[in-house]
């Protein structure tokens, strides 16, 4: 479902009335480049679009219904949620169609209720027979039906049952009974450790060949299946085939982070986010230049510590988004970073004051630690100046 | 300065309006037991009398009005605040003397002095002779005080001067000229890392050796030092004498968390924080139960990984607060935990729907992770029944 009115954007007033471009808010502060989002958006809707399924974006990176507007071409169509906050908000600005993509408990039901009388399509997730008893019930008491999906374990990630485990098929019929069995869904969380574009493809394959097999042993058991949802950034990106797949979740890449550019499943270039900070002291003796942005802003996430290439708490760009050659956020207390040089290399001489830009390791946690995004677009005029502020968008907190 | 009224406690309705217990609000959550915050604050407040010095709680950890109020007795004693969004809730509360205990910077400069011009003494920090030349430009343009200590380095963790670097009198002078020289500060970073009492002990003599030196040296060049502050979590409980110190700041305390618990400054039994979880799946055969409660709720901090005894996420407690004997926290995804028994414990029966509590390793970066915290009062009634929730207690955000 893709009606109603695409959500309004937000005033660019936000939290920073005087803001008009990066020099202004007090530091540190999260940025956002909307000209990247666009860009990023539009690959995977091509990509979705070539290989026949369709996108059901992931809103928990950007918890923003201003970034998810664009991930549709303006319209409210299908989105995953990682809370019942995202889909409370996403339904209030007129999304019909979204999934709940954690594993149901009870307490959460009543939510689940009132959304679905809302007239929100919204899709719940489990993997037990305890799960789709308590869900089918529910569905019963409330006299509608709360369509759920069944999480797929492909790579021994996280949750989910195996293709072939005993009791798919019973969970399927209690749900099915109940008027509540929509499908199944997997998402490759392995493939965040592939690194190399053979290894994603045959994460995707594999992704892809653990949902069509789940759902095809529930066809043949007599029970409809009508989704079949695959999906993380990686796999989005990889994919060749989705045959028999219905549907394509991702979620970081409306941003991108240095993880995903470790991976290779972007350049640097695509990274819409970015902390903005300020030098605040110097430490010659230790080779050290210290910030006021600390893992309060960028978050304590090390995703890069595992990958070939350690990116430290992040990698270092001036105002406009070029990379100052070599420098890296190396250490984060609650409210300092310290940024040093790579390998020898000089340190640059940026006396007290300078605003500088960090990438993160881990958009979704670094986003996190923000209350909204000041906007960029990275697309107008020269790189060499301060980019102009276009707007706030505010995020959906809490639970 | 401790006048002004108290902080009024917030509303016990906060965002979840109908919750009365810890079974009511949906998963996950931050709680706080107000019994062990009381009892972690008298504890301090003794030594700190007992040392003769006095007492500036950092605020940071809790970033709340209402845990502020229980540190000083009730009345709004100094602070030390982290960002200017701390310094002006707490001034909107009555608080008149705050420091600011992050290098100051030009551009935060107006709202320092918009701060001063309300009556707030409000303590800049700084260690170069750039930042104390703005400083001084700014206290004379505004023809007023801003009072600034210069940082001192006691063990090469973060920012500062060593007290014997040849420009610590020159910044002091250029401070005391505009009237603007309060004294100086120091932080044993170090401390995080000493895991003997001993250790602990030298780490406090070294802090407090290094801050009355840094004075000295400025009085004996006729420059006046009104305070002298130190101060971290592990040296404020271990220090034996503070003699030619004026105050003692900590902040972790207000919580504790399971790094000090690791360096043996507290007990678990004061841990004020922890996250009230769900459990919403099993993965029997990777030893797995799967709860609500990710990174998201509980943030990335792995600091007890350093430490002798990993703590992993954090340890598991039921409802009530008494540990769920080897249950730890062992890996995250934004919005799921994963609990396993540790050294080939049994895994516990725990099924869907059940509600735990995960103790988190860093009590700072897991509070930051939400927008608030239920309290509850752990030295009510029995520990076999469900805590009752007495309040809500918001979070000041932003920079």
């Amino acid at each position: 479902m893709t009606t109603g009115p695409v959500p309004a954007p937000s005033s660019p007033a936000g939290p920073s009335p005087a803001a008009r471009s990066l020099a202004d808010p007090d530091t540190p502060f999260a940025v956002v480049d909307v000209h990247r989002v666009r860009r990023n958006a539009a690959r995977l809707r091509a990509r979705a679009d070539r290989l026949g399924v369709a996108l059901r974006p992931h809103v928990k990176t950007a918890k923003s219904l201003d970034a998810a507007a664009l991930l549709h071409d303006g319209t409210p169509g299908p989105v995953t949620v990682s809370t019942l906050a995202e889909a409370e908000a996403f339904a209030d600005a007129g999304y019909r169609d979204i999934t709940y993509a954690v594993g149901i408990e009870p307490r959460k039901l009543p939510r689940v209720v009132a959304l679905s009388r809302r007239g929100v399509t919204l899709r719940v997730l489990l993997d037990s027979t305890e799960q789709a008893t308590f869900v089918a019930a529910a569905a019963r008491e409330a006299g509608i039906a709360l369509p759920a999906q069944i999480e797929i374990d492909c790579d021994g990630h996280r949750g989910g049952l195996r293709p072939d485990a005993p009791g798919l098929t019973g969970i399927a019929g209690i749900l099915h009974d109940a008027g509540c069995l929509d499908g199944v869904l997997t998402h490759a969380g392995e493939s965040y450790f592939c690194y190399t574009a053979g290894e994603q493809r045959e994460a995707a394959r594999n992704e892809r060949d653990a949902a069509v097999a789940a759902a095809d042993r529930l066809r043949a058991a007599g029970l409809p299946v009508t989704t079949v949802s695959v999906g993380s950034t990686p796999t989005a990106h990889a994919a060749e085939d989705l045959s028999g797949v219905t549907e394509l979740r991702a979620g970081n890449y409306v941003f991108f982070d240095l993880v995903m550019a470790g991976l290779g499943v972007c350049d640097l270039d695509d990274l819409a986010l970015s902390v903005v900070v300020t030098v605040i002291g110097h430490r010659p003796e230790y080779g050290w230049i210290v910030t006021d942005g600390g893992w309060m802003a960028m978050s304590r996430d090390r995703g890069t510590a595992v990958q070939p290439q350690d990116q430290g708490y992040g990698l270092v760009t001036d105002l406009s988004g070029t990379p100052v050659p070599d420098l890296v956020m190396t250490a984060a207390s609650q409210e300092h970073g310290t940024l040093t040089a790579r390998d020898g290399a000089a340190l640059p001489d940026l006396p007290i004051g300078t605003r500088l830009r960090v990438l993160p390791n881990h958009a979704c946690a670094t986003a996190a630690q923000h209350q909204g995004y000041h906007v960029i677009d990275g697309s107008v005029g020269t790189r060499a100046h301060t980019p102009g502020i276009e707007a706030y968008w505010p995020r959906v907190t809490g639970w």
